[in-house]
């Protein structure tokens, strides 16, 4: 054995987590003072980055770089070659829907080159960023000659928290990527875990562990070592092939940390949309925020099929049905699954049978598209895949073109299937086996929808790729599942529990909109425990999960019957100017105000786990001195999520941004309200 | 989303770790009946396996199964096609040498085979083995039409513990990989570890998982997803390659756990060499276990240089010095490193020029290997690779050739290199970048044993693929490095603890011999710490440590200063008949007797942590009425790690079967004993 080596490498390890390092190479502060993140090359010149706040450790030194398949690993011999002066940023952009309308981007940037001092001599850049609300780096591989194609094995870029606190987070490389429920543990039991991923420290300061602008590579997922620290691990190329392959120059996602001093103000952080490039589409106002109906929870309740036959769901007259009911009520669209041929067989083993073009005979396409029409409502296309995407790309354009024809605005696409068994289309047109995050399938995804984007289409992916922020530059990218949503309700087993929402508000949520399909009212479903909440949770739900769509899953038969809580559906809006988190704890509760978008009214939704909550909420965040009548759907005094979740009161009274509620939440339950401007108040 | 597929998956997931699956559909018992490993198949063909003693579950149902990287995944869909009868086994076997002469092998063993029911209807066996130690699984890719060339993307072999407790683990996937100090946490804080893993249940239960018999696959690592469920993680393909490429039929590794009623018990299973195969080589009485000295320690001290010129350490002078002195003192070999061409640059990025054949100008090595053989000593050859394997494989024949004409017996060979650096030959001729344990490096380390018994040579590698008990096929692998040894107290940031060699005992030392280098009598080094051991302690090793060729690694000087101490190393065997672990405790101490092979001697090693303790011994293992001569080296009344380690008493007394003997063991004390037979004493 040879000292020389083993012995700088053991000091070398020894160092990491000590104030032992070299000064820093380079510091980027946040714009108010507040953060730091660093970046440290040590004497073998091996590059980490650490990050503090108000000069207390949050990321303790933490290794940075490559291996790669065809080539010396690139994370040592490192010199700085040169860096940019920091420059500040600040801009106010819009969002052209979303939860909120303008954001503030302020931020620090500089780049900095690395260049090894021996061998080959090979550039790294690093692009830092650090915000009010978060740092951020990104790895930049410059054009240079001996690093054109890059075959990436491994990232080797860790998150070393620094000190000991509370993880809430889910596994990775499981069966169906994303629909597990949330872990609590202290970081030291974090295992295999997707992003992203929440962090509690014991003073409270609240992190998020997370990647931006996923594009043409790799999903990170992370693994803990040893201890509190954790290592990317990326999503494994498709047959077998490295992890990512690129040709240089390309930069790679932001690896992300959200900082927040308390779990509101981390909901509330829009770190993850700043980090990502600007809408390059231009106008979209083609895409319409809406809610929709559809038929859905009848084939998860069993009482119809997506396959043809007697039990078909999707039939003309059925279709039609929910187009009246839509127009009636004031929804935009209906979702009609089931509707083209290929649902006959193993959905999965069988996906290349899957036609985006054909429908079933008894599903009357044109007509059912023409009678919506007619009555002012769009049909949602549908395509589920089978997670077969080669067979999807084949047909993409003339089914994109099929639904323009027709008027379908959005499409819900689908992606079920098994760990690694993603059928995929690799760049050299070769047909092979991947994961659902690795990047052939991450640039699949963004095909479809820059593909839907020439013809004015939204997409809206389930069992997607996870959510990093691309709807800023692809604002036809309106939404996506990517979570356990409601329809764990009906079979799953266990289905969501009380604490699910409240955990996704701060972890998923955190990545932005999703499809969860809220507002069941017949709470007994095919599994035992049925929907375990309050109606006054399922109408808060349209509140508290942010999502340009959203549907009311329930069959029409149930809105029919239940008017009262209907009229919270019907009335709360999908498009938000404003946002405001105004308190909640990881996995416990939350309340979110939001405004409406060209409107000046006010909607509120809190929720709660198992446990009931009485919270006190000051009304400040309404336009001082005007008046509104607060429109209040709570939890009634027996209501409970076992015994009596249809137990809701509705009760109007009139406030202002002086007055004070008090929000009693049940078991399981929650509060929606509408604060309803009145005219003429000031 | 589709409730269908989804459903039966959560289901499926829901019912694993209950008692809610199929019953099994094979169980075996082992020969005494306690253990238990049964394998089940869900409602979804899929198969798990679990493992129970006495009836209580010690493995809980964990998958099994392979994403392969050209082909739909094989985990599910499964039916049992056919089963053989359980067979018993029982034999006993020789070791040409080792820790123990004859050890019995008996098991019960079946083999099963699943089919897939629909689409490829592939194939895949099982073999099952219990014993009493311990239980065995290994998969069989049988000969078929539909699976030829076996792309294995990841192997999904779980290892879910049924209840809490205590693991020892090492992280993997780090820089040397196995050159790490042992972590003791909850099963529920391991990371990402290599095998083997030693796990200590609350009932005392101990287990061991690791595996054997690891030919042409790539070394199997453990990363904990969730709770106490860890998971294969194979060691990448070398170049971004899949992990495994074979074509079938074959038979991956042994996936083996060991289990034991105490730690003990644990460090005497023989379960792991009972699972390889016999002797492949034939009459290997040409390896003769030995002591050895060497050109080494003044390397790790700064005395001298691995490199060539003024401080070169491996000169002719200095060889003959130590053979001088090896034959003197009855050592059999003298190991000398930096006699080669290749180390005068950088050993890991100019492995290419390391030579096996040129030694530098001031080594004679012709006159070297003469003078050796003229005094009955060896030398030990050593090669040196800096993990280019590539370099070192087109230079094989001539240098084992070489060393084979002047007859060297034994080789130590190196694989210095970070993580993933290995150059690696392919079975395609192709060079590529790879992990030390990945397919390709396991193939080289096993030729290099197959080329080197050719030519009546054994090896012993350092930075090497781990022991999975291959030196019962192949008796002259004879040890390994493979954990953190000796050096470590030269230079190490930090050395070596007190715990350190006690946590090997009852891991790493668990899958085999290990070249540990003990015998450090000066004990201040060039860091702060120095060696952390009493003398006492340093002699207990030869005995503790098992391994047919060990060091005395200190300089010569210091052994001529301290003939008291040095006696001991002078007399202790290196090859044994009989070995009992005495007592134990994982970490903390640990005593083992051994007896020596061709002789009526026994030894004894007992060795503590950082705490002092006070061991009572029965000496039943001695021949009833038979008496002996104990000759006793222990840790004086002062003695101490930090203070006093040189506080060493040897003592006489006359002790038999009947005897006891309370071992008192200083702070990072020990003990070692010569019980010498005396004649006629019956």
């Amino acid at each position: 054995m040879l000292s020389r080596l083993k012995s700088s490498l053991v000091l070398v390890l020894a160092l990491v987590g000590t104030a032992a390092l070299a000064a820093p190479a380079v510091e980027l502060k946040s714009p108010d003072g507040r953060l730091s993140i660093a970046v440290s090359l040590d004497r073998d010149g091996r590059a980490s980055y650490s990050v503090s706040r108000l000069g207390k450790p949050l990321i303790a030194p933490s290794s940075l770089g490559f291996l790669l398949a065809d080539a010396p690993k690139l994370d040592r011999g490192f010199a700085l070659e040169s860096r940019t002066a920091a420059t500040e940023h600040d801009e106010r952009w819009e969002q052209p829907w979303g939860e909120q309308q303008f954001i503030r981007n302020r931020y620090k940037e500089l780049d900095l080159v690395l260049r090894e001092q021996e061998g080959l001599q090979r550039r790294l850049g690093l692009r830092l960023r650090a915000y009010d609300d978060g740092v951020a780096l990104r790895y930049l591989f410059p054009e240079q000659p001996n690093l054109k194609q890059v075959q990436i094995g491994e990232e080797l870029t860790e998150f070393n928290i620094a000190s000991p606190g509370t993880a809430w987070w889910n596994t990775a490389f499981e069966w169906d990527r994303e629909e597990y429920l949330y872990k609590r543990t202290p970081i030291e039991q974090v295992g295999l875990a997707q992003t992203p991923m929440t962090l509690r420290m014991a003073d409270g300061v609240h992190l998020a562990l997370h990647e931006a602008a996923l594009v043409d590579y790799a999903g990170m997922n992370l693994v803990r070592v040893e201890d509190r620290r954790l290592k990317a691990q990326l999503t494994p190329g498709s047959g077998g092939q490295p992890k990512v392959v690129r040709t240089a120059p390309f930069a790679t996602p932001w690896r992300m940390i959200q900082i927040a001093d308390s779990a509101a103000r981390l909901a509330e952080s829009r770190l993850m949309l700043n980090l990502n490039e600007p809408n390059a589409l231009g106008d979209v106002s083609w895409f319409k925020p809406m809610k929709y109906v559809g038929i859905w929870w009848e084939m998860h309740q069993n009482l119809s099929t997506w396959s043809s036959g007697p039990t078909h769901g999707a039939t003309t007259a059925n279709a039609l049905r929910h187009i009246d009911f839509a127009a009636r009520h004031g929804f935009g669209g209906v979702l009609i699954e089931g509707w083209n041929k290929g649902w006959d067989g193993n959905w999965v083993a069988d996906s290349h049978k899957f036609s985006f073009t054909e429908p079933y005979a008894d599903f009357d396409l044109e007509r059912i598209t023409a009678y919506a029409s007619s009555k002012g409502v769009q049909l949602i296309g549908h395509h589920e895949t089978g997670a077969n995407a080669a067979n999807y790309e084949r047909q993409l354009g003339p089914a994109l073109d099929l639904y323009a024809r027709l008027g379908v605005g959005s499409i819900k696409t689908g992606y079920v299937a098994d760990a690694a068994q993603a059928k995929v289309l690799g760049s050299d047109g070769v047909e092979r086996y991947g994961w659902h995050e690795g990047q052939d399938m991450v640039r699949h995804h963004l095909k479809v929808v820059q593909e839907a984007a020439k013809r004015r289409i939204a997409i809206n992916p389930h069992e997607p790729v996870k959510d990093t922020g691309l709807r800023r530059t692809y604002p036809n990218w309106i939404s996506r599942e990517g979570a356990r949503g409601q329809e764990y309700n009906a079979w799953g087993s266990p289905g969501n529990p009380p604490e699910h929402e409240v955990n996704l508000v701060f972890t998923r949520l955190l990545s932005a909109p999703m499809d969860f399909t809220p507002g069941i009212l017949a709470m007994k479903t095919q599994q035992p425990a049925g929907v375990v909440t309050t109606w006054a949770k399922q109408l808060a739900l349209y509140v508290v999960i942010y999502s340009p769509i959203q549907m009311a899953a329930d069959l029409l038969d149930n809105y029919e019957k239940h008017p009262l809580p209907f009229e919270f559906i019907k009335q709360v809006p999908v498009d938000w100017s404003e946002t405001r988190v105004l308190n909640g704890e990881v996995g416990d509760y939350v309340t979110i105000a939001r405004k409406q978008r060209g409107g000046e009214d006010w909607y509120l939704g809190a929720i709660t786990d198992e446990h009931p909550r009485s919270l006190e909420l000051k009304l400040d965040f309404l336009e001082p001195g005007a008046r509104y009548r607060a429109h209040i759907y709570r939890d009634g005094p027996r209501a409970n999520y076992t015994t009596a979740r249809e137990d809701l009161v509705v009760e109007r009274r009139e406030v202002g941004s002086a007055s004070r509620l008090v929000l009693r939440l049940a078991p399981g339950g929650g509060q929606a309200i509408r604060f309803e401007k009145l005219a003429g108040a000031r």
